[in-house]
């Protein structure tokens, strides 16, 4: 027979998917020995069964709720509804995962009139019995039946202004006894019914509400928010009820056997005498530092303390507990892992590693490779919050914080900052050629554009906060004002933004610096003993390259040459190039653009002292870098001296339907190969440059967007022959590689074969994602809301690979490479490689090294780390 | 030891490769008895190796040059440069692929002073000797040299103009004596040396000239144009000379042994008396009909018949002769197949099987699928061509021919074919909106877009001529003009344009209906018994549809609902419910939608009686049938009653990046169900309606643009809900099937998973090639045509399966898929489904049918059965 209902007794720590986090941690503490008040838990799977039978408790498990609570009574001598010796009891939910707030309690069930006058002889005490009675009523008016809890409370209130008193403990015995039977009155206005006075009804009504808890709009949000499966269920604490209300020598309290924010090893927490825990979380009184209990109940606090220690020990990490003292005894309520700040965590980790409770791999793998962020960025003094209002909510696009002035256009921004000024450049969405002003500004925020824009994924590679998608905003560029309803703010006005949240503020907020020091630095050497996948970074400025080597990168795995062409003085001999109409006009442009790669490159190697440095040849189709505004053209004519209309139908005739499967990545090459011969001087001209400085350099260059063999061949050939003839000129010798971006399904498909030219891959996920699915990730916003909300697709395959499909083909990818070059070196440089899940994926299939952008470095090395240590606990 | 030198005794006609297709055919001659003038054949190999010795002959080559030249002396009893019994050669090319006029010849080869003076007396013909001297001096200078020949021929026409004669015949001897001399001296004005009398360096000059000749401009042009390798090179062909023009005894012609225009099994040529083969080409005498010679020389006819007879049962089909007469003997110079019609090649195939000369495999493989288009489409009388001139040359976007009215907007054509007029569209480019003008217009031109545009694609599936990307015109849509240098033709002005040429002309040339019975179905009904693939069709009207039937289609394999949509009444409420602001709103607009599609559906159901009917769902994204223009967009505010302003802002939010991979496909139905449903309602509706005629229905619904089994799971439970309730409330049972269009390559790694519920896949290759690629068609020929040139791709992979790359998928597709599903339905209906490679392809790798064109449905039947054929012949 399938079993249902467990006695704490009957359950331990590792039975969470049945018995709830709560209820796995209450069997375990009771199994250890620790003082919990007894009970049982009714598992997830009935749960489950419940809303498979359509919101009905089968009987069965009705039978064995009832044949459990018999065993209750028991253990405990006491009886439900009994007017000797009367149990009462507590009903909780839950669930496998934590759902703080999210889900009801009912306290004090068991009582009726008779039990309460029972209890009264019993206690000696009438005003707690009938404050635990009229509590009881409107918990169960609330959560069973729904009605307004408001309405309750009123008359508390109603009560109290009668009574001309301020607090609840001010009203006597008889004013609760008056309260409780207006209480049920109220019920009985609202049901029609009498408040019912049958325990076991209460109790199976108690039961049915906390399942229906687990649907309710707010758990779903809240589920939906943290990933959590619908199909998980909650399972149902029922649990002989302690007071900490019930006397002097009574009280409650919670604990983290460290403390959360610093990670101090020392009890840490705050506890209230006579109260309930519903007193401790109102606020009405202020609790009491724990440390004081040391003096006020020296044995109490010393049992306390020994649990804490055992706790720790017994689970291997901090934990968050809640305990209540009933008449000078102390009972253990709840035990949990403790959240904790990342600095905390990072710094308990080590100690217990120090302290021998946990190895180096489970302090690893406690820390969430995601919260590292926060030791990385600017974050606002939450102390100082108060001193910005809030303006707006957009996307969290780039962590980190920042205050400035604002500004509506990279000139702008650039003339503010070279008068001294901190800026956020405000822009409706930004584009190739405000990437000046967005390194320039302090901050970016944008009105349209999702997580993957073009200001987002920038600003993460700049390591810069963004905000971005934030579509309550109107910016007006003529007028230079950003409005919101009613509140206009102008060019120069200050904001703060933050980026890790999404929020806008009107107002300046002091920020704090990050500190990458201390445990930080100590944590991540440990981190890099236990990680076998190497991590690169996404870097294009010497300034991108000095901060990845700070945070421990090992090389650079995607260097995009475009980006060096957008400066100001750049552009023009871009466009120049571009609307070339021969091939000599191309060359005399090229010629120029070739001294400002070539510096750029010898800054990079000056950087990168011998690390491995991969430079990606031109890859965007060449009308991102031309003007599209008259306006704009009708300068560039000016300055080209070419005719405005001529200029104007060459810049149209470059337009495309669908650019992002266009004239661009290697195709450029096999159009104007005196592109690739151009690239080809600056890398090896610079490199030569810096090995004479006996600096080490190590350039592997790659070629994008391949699709055959034939078409790397080409162009390898042309990377060969310059080299080789400029390395001979010099009489230099420079070891360099030449290889693939692999983001073509046909690269893929055809691995094997391009294996034979290219000497590594790396996997272009993001457009390898664009073209396997076929969603265009500029577009794929439209829809993709849907496709998540119908549950078609379960993470967007832009933020996580997706491996089912796309990993698939990686896969098949990576056999046939090795299989044709057993030394083939793979990686991955989309916006992927920042993601812990798809880093993960990337170990198992066996790639070298993920590239991902310079503040992702540290995260991407734990979840590397991890990925290794978690690969290991499979094999 | 290598041989590269062949005597024609020693070759045969499988040795093509080596010694090209006409020193093969010389070498069969000679095996099988003709009277053929005796030689050698010098191989590819020899050509390859000149070549790769960088154009120089190697000297075991040249030793066994001139070891075969003196067994063929020895043959012919006559030695090279001889003055008793002189031996003269002519050198000419033979590629293993005729290459018609695009290489060199030289005859007369071994004359100097010394012969010419012994032949003199030898034939007592002076002025013939001299006649062939001075012929071999401006050959051999124009060839091996390349002198301007014209500089010689003036020569010849100063000399008749001083003699007041008209006709080289009419020269006397000293007469051409005196022009050998004047030859000669102009040979050494341009090259400052004597013209070489050393016949051993004549011959070996000759040799390298013909090797050279097979890279000049022409010839490399010649080879890309018909995909003939460079690698192959030539065979040098030397034969002893014979002489048409020795004398009244003498004669040459060339001959077919059937009739290359109407296939009647008749001997077929001309021939001139007392000529060489330049003069019958010449054109200056008319040469006489073959059936002449049967009473000029009775017994030479005779052994001619008895030859040509003989090498159409030897080679099993019709050849090509060249003979030649000298002094009463006949010799036979070439035999190849020859070149016929179509209606020739269909009778001819059809006659040689009754003839049991071929079996009904031969004479299906005989027939070039694409030459069937002849047949189908209307051509130019080629008699009445000079009542046109041509005005232009484009692409020749879709087969046919067509003459009438130009008109430059949809909406004039409409009014110009209701008032019974033969209108022509001119158009920029075409957008979905000109379908109905396409649809009345009798041709399309278009200025832009290549073979593959929106005008072409279209075109061709209407089997409605087009010629598009003819670039050298301008059309000024406002004075409604055509304008092609000083011509400017105005709205109503005639043209005519041959699609399947791509010339445009100014007036009117009549055209000839085409006629698809007789021989045509007697033979397509052989081809239909020889093939195991489906041949299914592309089409969306009844027209279409009813067109389809006729040419053989067994179902139609694509049906886009969308077409049915821009007709001016519908796309009112199409664009009405995309501009929807509820859902109650896009509601009401659907139902007018259903309306026109049910009745769409009745019609197609009616027509194809019981043959399946694909049905693609919705597939474009939705802005395609908006309008765009702020005047076009004013008129639909007005009529939707929605504030301009609202309106271009809602249009404008539909716009895309990259629309191909946008928000289309099944992704609109997972957006708006209620389009699946009203689709799903308009089939099912339809399909009971037709039943109730008692006409058999076999609707087969088709979900497009899948990447994932959720999405198809989705969609299809949408279309069983609707269909189950629709035929629930009729009491009638429909038979209809769910499948899916795999054209995103997640969907071909994800086969197998699809096959789950997918009951039929139809490889949609246009977007597969897309997306496998990251080629946008629209964009590509902006680089495609520097691919095909630099080689880095072999054929447009959007006309051509890439077998490589897009196959493996559809292979990797059609394995998992049938591994899951056996009964899986498979088919193709890309562009793709017409092109006979690609049709081949897909019989191996086990598609079910292929789904093209209405007029590529003859084609494709063919093709099909080549496919069955050949791989029969491989197992």
């Amino acid at each position: 027979m399938k079993k249902y209902v467990y006695l704490f007794q009957e359950g331990n720590k590792d039975m969470r998917d049945i018995l709830g986090g709560k209820g796995a941690n209450l069997a375990e503490m009771t199994r250890i020995g620790l003082p919990v008040p007894q009970g049982f838990t009714i598992s997830t799977v009935a749960c489950n069964d419940y809303y498979a039978k359509g919101g009905r408790v089968s009987s069965d498990i009705e039978d064995e709720i009832f044949e459990t609570l018999g065993a209750l009574e028991r253990q405990t001598g006491k009886q439900l509804g009994d007017t000797t010796a009367p149990l009462l009891l507590s009903v909780r939910s839950g669930a496998r995962a934590s759902m703080p707030g999210m889900m009801d309690t009912i306290l004090n069930l068991g009582l009726n009139d008779d039990v309460a006058k029972a209890l009264e002889k019993i206690t000696g005490n009438p005003r707690f019995v009938y404050d635990s009675y009229r509590r009881f009523i409107s918990m169960y008016a609330d959560v069973v039946k729904g009605y307004d809890r408001t309405a309750f409370e009123e008359l508390l209130t109603i009560m109290k202004q009668e009574k001309g008193v301020s607090l609840d403990t001010e009203l006597s015995s008889d004013d609760m006894k008056e309260l409780t039977l207006s209480y049920k009155k109220l019920y009985q206005k609202f049901d029609g019914n009498e408040f019912p006075s049958n325990p076991d009804t209460q109790l199976m009504e108690a039961v049915q509400a906390v399942f229906r808890s687990w649907n309710t709009e707010r758990a779903k949000v809240y589920r939906k928010m943290n990933q959590i499966p619908d199909s998980w269920g909650t399972a149902v604490n029922v649990q002989e009820m302690v007071y900490g209300n019930s006397g002097e020598n009574s009280g409650t309290g919670v604990a983290f056997t460290r403390n959360p924010a610093t990670g101090e090893n020392v009890l840490y927490g705050e506890y209230l005498m006579n109260a309930q825990g519903e007193d401790v979380v109102a606020g009405i009184r202020t609790p009491e530092s724990i440390e004081t209990l040391k003096q006020r109940m020296p044995s109490i606090y010393a049992e306390f303390q020994k649990y804490a220690r055992l706790l720790e020990q017994h689970y291997h990490d901090m934990q968050d507990m809640e305990f209540t003292i009933e008449n000078g005894k102390l009972y253990m309520l709840q035990t949990r892992n403790g959240k904790r700040t990342t600095k905390a965590a990072i710094k308990i980790a080590l100690d217990q590693v120090h302290e021998g409770l946990i190895t180096e791999k489970e302090a690893i793998l406690r820390i969430q490779p995601n919260d590292l962020d926060q030791m990385l960025h600017p974050t606002f003094d939450e102390s100082e919050l108060k001193k910005g209002k809030v303006l707006a909510r957009g996307l969290a696009a780039s962590p980190g914080a920042a205050c400035g002035k604002i500004y509506f256009s990279s000139e702008d921004v650039m003339e503010a900052t070279e008068k001294g000024d901190v800026a956020i450049l405000v822009r409706v969405e930004t584009s190739p050629e405000d990437i000046i002003g967005m390194n320039a500004a302090a901050g970016i925020l944008t009105v349209r554009g999702g997580m993957t824009s073009h200001a987002a994924v920038v600003a993460r590679g700049m390591g810069k906060c963004c905000v971005s998608g934030c579509s309550t905003l109107s910016v007006d560029l003529n007028a230079k004002t950003l409005t919101v309803d009613s509140i206009v703010l102008h060019e120069g006005d200050y904001i703060s933004i933050d980026g890790t949240t999404g929020i806008v503020y009107v107002g300046q907020i002091p920020t704090i610096e990050a500190s990458i020091n201390g445990d930080f630095e100590t944590f991540m050497n440990m981190v890099d003993q236990h990680r076998t996948l190497g991590v690169k970074v996404n870097a294009d400025t010497e300034r991108d390259a000095k901060e990845a080597v700070r945070f421990g990168a090992e090389g650079i795995g995607l260097c995009r040459t475009e980006h060096m062409f957008f400066e100001k003085s750049r552009i023009f001999y871009m466009r120049q190039m571009i609307v070339a109409q021969s091939k000599e006009q191309r060359l005399r442009s090229l010629e120029k653009l070739l001294e400002f790669q070539k510096n750029d490159f010898i800054s990079l190697f000056r950087v990168m002292k011998g690390k491995p440095i991969t430079i990606r040849y031109l890859d965007p189709p060449l009308h991102e870098f031309l003007p599209h505004t008259d306006e704009e053209i009708q300068e560039l004519s000016k300055s080209l001296s070419i005719p405005f209309e001529n200029l104007k139908k060459h810049i149209s005739s470059l337009q495309e339907v669908n650019p992002m499967m266009g004239h661009r990545g290697c195709r450029l090459d096999i159009t104007y190969p005196e592109i690739a011969v151009m690239q080809t001087k600056a890398i090896i001209d610079a490199a030569i440059v810096v090995t004479r400085e006996n600096i080490p350099v190590k350039p592997e260059i790659m070629i994008p967007l391949v699709t055959d063999i034939k078409e790397l061949k080409y162009v390898k050939s042309l990377v060969i022959d310059t080299a080789s003839k400029l390395m001979q000129h010099h009489g230099v010798n420079i070891e360099y590689h030449v290889g693939t971006m692999i983001e073509t399904p046909r690269a893929c498909m055809l691995a094997d074969e391009i294996a034979i030219e290219a000497e590594f891959f790396s996997f272009g996920t993001n457009d390898l994602t664009q073209l396997a699915f076929g969603f265009s990730r500029d577009d794929s916003s439209k829809f993709m809301k849907d496709y998540l909300q119908n549950k078609i697709i379960e993470n967007d395959p832009f933020k996580k690979i997706d491996q089912n499909g796309v990993g698939l083909m990686m896969q098949f990818a990576v056999n046939s490479g090795r299989k044709i070059r057993p030394t083939l070196e793979l990686g991955i440089c989309g916006e992927h490689g920042g993601d812990p899940d798809s880093i993960d994926f990337c170990h198992r299939i066996g790639l070298n090294y993920v590239s991902c952008s310079p503040y992702r470095v540290p995260a991407t090395r734990l979840a590397a780390a991890q990925a290794t240590i978690k690969s290991e606990g499979q094999n």
